[in-house]
């Protein structure tokens, strides 16, 4: 995800259709934009002004940039593009909250993101103000022109990743507070139980992988595409807490033969025996999480893993991790629902009893694919082109969205990325193994 | 300066006598106490939550943070050890709010100090105030208590010094924006003059430094003891602006004949070109101060250096720096008056006419002697001799206070120290000569 | 590369089985490995016991380690494990000359090898004599044992690796001398001359690669597999050196542009603006090679180029790097000869006049493809499955051999992999494009 | 010592006036010439050319290197400045051997010193054949300058600190080995015993410090002026390493109370627990010494200590190091005779029974004083003025001189100087007291 967002060109570097009047939500693309842009001022709610500001390591961003930059996406590539009376809210802001755009122009450093106690949040919150009344205002008057629906599309794809990357780095900053202090107050929805693991067997063969249909879709789902896979298993849900209590009992962390080579100068150099946000309170473990410090359910799903973890993990089970065609395919045939964002609940669920589940939703999947391109991949046209092509090299795709992902966001063919080491985001396991 | 702090011992390791009931300000404790506290808060007051939570460098602290360590300060040191009914206020402060006293435990570690966006400003403004209520009845019961007082009088110089570091600290936050922000508006008070460089005279022989008298000292300015010093010239004001732009027009940082090996390996290791709050522009320099942005003054005070750099330029000058002992010497005939930090401008002036002036405030003046314990020095007793003994090493003494420092904080013993890198305080640079 | 090397296991993880009595080249195996560990000698022999010693940086070896290494390899994989009278011939080898392989047991460091100024080069020219001995004897009394005769295979493929690492080691090593010594004197071998660029025309369809027959493989080439390619076109030929300097002169190293987001960030960190061996001299190009310093001729492929530098070639000229199914499809019709180190001459030549050339030799070819374990790939059993499978990670893959790897070493099937951000290796860049 | 030295100037920058025709070891300048030159090859010759070229740490340098620039340093201002036919052996080497000196020109980094394997150390052996005829040709021919006979002396005491260099950094090499190779063989003279440790009265008052008389100094121990002192007590000996001992295990290495700021955070961030040669070997320790590894003996001094360690030492002793001038002092009544280099035993030695004892040789005795100009202080003229000026920063002074230091090269006014945290030299600890 990574802030990185296109738009999904075929051949011609078109744009996606829309599927205009209505989308499945059922609503216009004026509802869809104040819907979404809501939700975002929703997030951050519950946050002062000071826990919007900090930025709690390169990685991460304040909530306020985020904030200020999904403000700042709709103001470059839709106002600037195509409102003839275009003037900038403020002459600062092109360069401030332009994220990684080299074909815009400068931008403020990465690392100090954290360091604009100006503007202050009362000023980003008017930003988003001006903004959305101008979109919507260009909206009634040039509601047909394709290529201007099309841009917003994108920028409210690109605010959901944003809206996700807001809840991953407001964790990361209030996990390194000492109080542990909760993002939002709650009770879990109900008593964990313990689903049996299923390996589910599926066929191979020259199958397709990719975008299809006319909805949205960034460029990097395309073209759609065949590849020839093997029969393969695959795990029917994601590894648990307690299964994965059991790797770190059996030395997991001390033994590089369950490792790769380069994981394990990792774990080594960083000193590290268990996952990020887990805090050994004697003989048994806690767990930060956005709700606050809980003791670790044995039955949820262990999360916030890095690619080097899940793939130590899956040696050690004798499995591997799926490649992402495996799981694109054999997501063909589940039903696009699970546990996101909008359900009030920012935390993995237990899997239910028995069948192939949690396949979206709950935590991003690893898989041991690369982010590459597709065969015959066109990076979007214009600056937008920056957004996925520029990334597809030492990352890890990953599938099936989380807990912090937005509903309705993603799809079979949705593919997010980070590097090997990264553990800041809800990602999980789920194990495969040759048949 | 550094945060540190620490009564002042004989030989007995008492508390320096404090010149009750009213000293030469001619408050009583209580009104001091009221006033140096109410300060802080007012220094605090033109920022906003985000302002004073950020921290822009490992050496720098929150505003927040120095609000909340100096109260820490009197609870840990004034009402803990001598209130009975003491209570801590929170229980996670003694921790949260510890600088480097290893005595009283575990500490926050310096480098996250910018991580805590909770406890809010809010919350530590109700810290101050029911610390200021608890000290202050503490006072009315016990206040013939010669211990607690000299405890109170150690905790007041304590909060000047971290007034001052509020200062540097936020002008480097500050400075990192690129709007540049101003701390505080206004204009310079009256244009600035040429006053020429003389050379003032000064006898050696074996003479007494260190503090004498009845008022308050830190431990490090004792004992009074004699050296033996060289007759000796002092430069009659601080170098300007212009006369440093001249080294620089010279070739200053691109010669390494001017530096200290080591001088010169920092300047090609941070590719430094001018001092810290300098921006080229044109032909011309700008200068960030706590005023904004504004055209550089070449008849002030070059401020915002380090001593590599005074050292450089003294060599290139055909001077030296010169040593503490010269330096406190020659402050014995001078008015403890100068342009500190209650006067409104937050920035040095330009030297009246003649005469040796600048001796104090406007800058802190790297002197070119190591900060070493002075002869028979014994550190306080108890936590606070953690305060200055253990950074007697590696860092280098200034005198005289600066335009941010408190009026009546100084003395003419006085020692504040930095590392030889440090830029972002208040320094600049006095030239002496053998004679 | 990268010192791992690994038996070729099938499904049962039988060692890969030899063509005996006599291999392609004719010889048997004892004449092999006296061939092979002979010309690990020759290959020190132009330098001096110094040149031998020094480590030149962490990703690089001593040669003197790799004469070393070699023999333990021997020593540790078939004596200990084949040799019934066998004894270590010194105790402390064992762990000074382990390269990585953790079910061995320690290591020394690797970025302090080249602090093992003993034993001496005089000592480790002994160790090679002694096991070379013992292994000549084992297989006299030994030869019909096939699992022995699978290691030695596997070893002198291993010490094959190894020589083309000790000369692009040495190469590395006396660059870093202002004197720019030349490893071996001698004149290029005739002059260049230019031939334009071809776009062969390959065609896809479900393609098989993977190593196929009765001879050696390692591990990572098994097992032969289906997979789905478009059709593509092939540059006929490697870039060359002038065709890279047009991209140096059209701003290729200062224009974000062309870079992945990754590999900008490493031009922008290392200050690069050209490859790693070439020196600008006035208006033209020096190149530093195994033969000293010569000027940089046009017409000769450009070598030791980074992945992010072929990657943003690519870019630039409108065109891709090719995945290593296109490779190895297209290498499956050309016949496997090329500018390999035996021939006298360690640096690439000319391409001839037209067809699919230089696919073998002149230079390792960067492919798109991340290294990673193919479809239903199992590791070797024991110790040596450490060589090959943990390092499948943010590495990629290049393929076909250089003018410093020997000849008969490499297959159609062979795959090389490093970090995207090595230059020292023979790395070139060939291009490839959608048709 | 730090590679530097530098002529002595007085008021008129003259060289020091060398007490010829003989001095005080009864040779003349071409004696002294050839038996000092003669002192490095026998130094070397125990060492192969690898040892002799590889560097151990950026803060040493090879062996072969100090046999080269100390050569350099006699053609660089010896022949080229005096020899009227002067012709550089080497093009190269004036930048090659150049160690800092900014007003010669470029120098080879000093972290690449390593990186020399050519030239061989048999040219860097012709060179110095070859100097070394050219000096003593230039002698008899114009062996009545006083300016070339100065300059002469500067070298000879200059290669003298290359020599101790040359010992320390090799010990530094072979401690890297893990075979623990001995620089030279041998049995300690005789069995140590134990001496108590007495307190010696020294008197102050107003006393002289810094070099006087005829003979030859560098130019930091000048000029000779005065200094006020307090009376102190002066440890008899040198600190043991039994006594150090007792201060590990009193949790020495645990506890921050001991140590300075700045040392506590070096012994955290280096994860430090005893002195940089020793090894724990089940409950007692090993020491590694040029001797090889052998039984820590607890009678001999405790050496390759810090200032961090030291400090921290005295702390816990109750008492503090010395001032350079008390040091100096209480000197003044030794006779300047110890165990030095040339007695064959390349260790300090155990202390006699009683008296103020070990001021000279064994160990250089780390101070508490701040390496500083003296008053009216001026470098030398010319080049060698970088020699020592630069340095006089952020370095602490040592004294006396240490059993790898030649017999005759140090002097009462002897000030060697390096930074708090160098561990490679022969430092040790005498305590002091006030008194």
């Amino acid at each position: 995800m990574n802030e990185r967002a296109a738009a999904s060109p075929r051949a011609t570097n078109e744009m996606p259709r829309v599927g205009d009047p209505q989308d499945a939500c059922g609503d216009t693309l004026q509802q869809r934009y104040q819907r979404i842009r809501a939700r975002s001022a929703q997030l951050a709610a519950p946050l002062s002004a000071e826990d919007c500001c900090v930025q709690s390591m390169p990685d991460a961003s304040p909530v306020k940039w985020h904030l200020a930059h999904t403000t700042w996406f709709f103001e470059t590539f839709a106002l600037e593009a195509f409102d003839s009376g275009f003037k900038p809210w403020h002459g600062a802001y092109r360069v401030l909250f332009n994220s990684y755009y080299n074909s815009i122009g400068d931008k403020h450093p990465r690392p100090q993101r954290g360091m604009l106690t100006r503007p202050s949040l009362a000023e980003i919150k008017d930003y988003r103000v001006h903004v959305d009344g101008r979109v919507l205002a260009l909206l009634r008057h040039r509601g047909d022109d394709s290529q201007l629906r099309q841009m917003l599309m994108l920028g409210l794809n690109h605010e959901q990743q944003h809206q996700e990357l807001l809840l991953t780095d407001v964790k990361h900053l209030l996990w390194q507070n000492p109080l542990h202090p909760a993002y939002r107050a709650g009770d879990a929805p109900g008593r964990s139980s313990h689903a049996p693991l299923e390996w589910i067997a599926c066929s191979g063969g020259l199958v397709q992988i990719g975008h299809s249909g006319e909805g949205f879709a960034f460029d990097n789902e395309l073209p759609r595409h065949s590849i020839f896979l093997q029969p393969y298993l695959l795990a029917s849900r994601l590894v648990t807490n307690g299964e994965y209590m059991r790797f770190i009992d059996a030395g997991g962390y001390r033994r590089p033969q369950c490792w790769s080579a380069e994981g394990w100068d990792w774990v080594v150099r960083e000193k590290l025996t268990n996952p990020i946000y887990w805090f050994a309170d004697g003989d048994h473990w806690q767990e930060f999480g956005l709700h606050g410090l809980t003791r670790l359910d044995p039955d949820l799903p262990v999360v916030h893993v890095s690619y080097y973890e899940a793939d130590a993990y899956a040696r050690w089970a004798d499995a591997r991790l799926p490649t992402e065609a495996e799981w694109e395919h054999a997501a063909a045939s589940v039903t696009l629902e699970g546990n996101f964002a909008d359900n009030g609940w920012l935390h993995p669920s237990a899997a239910p009893a028995s069948g192939l589940s949690q396949m979206f939703g709950d935590a991003w999947e690893w898989t041991q694919s690369s982010y590459a391109p597709y065969p015959r991949f066109r990076p979007a046209a214009g600056a937008v082109g920056e957004y996925n092509a520029k990334f597809m090299l030492n990352q890890y795709v990953l599938r099936g969205g989380s807990c912090a992902t937005p509903a309705g966001h993603v799809r079979r063919s949705y593919r997010n990325f980070f590097p090997t080491g990264a553990r800041w985001q809800f990602s999980g396991i789920r194990l495969a193994r040759d048949s």
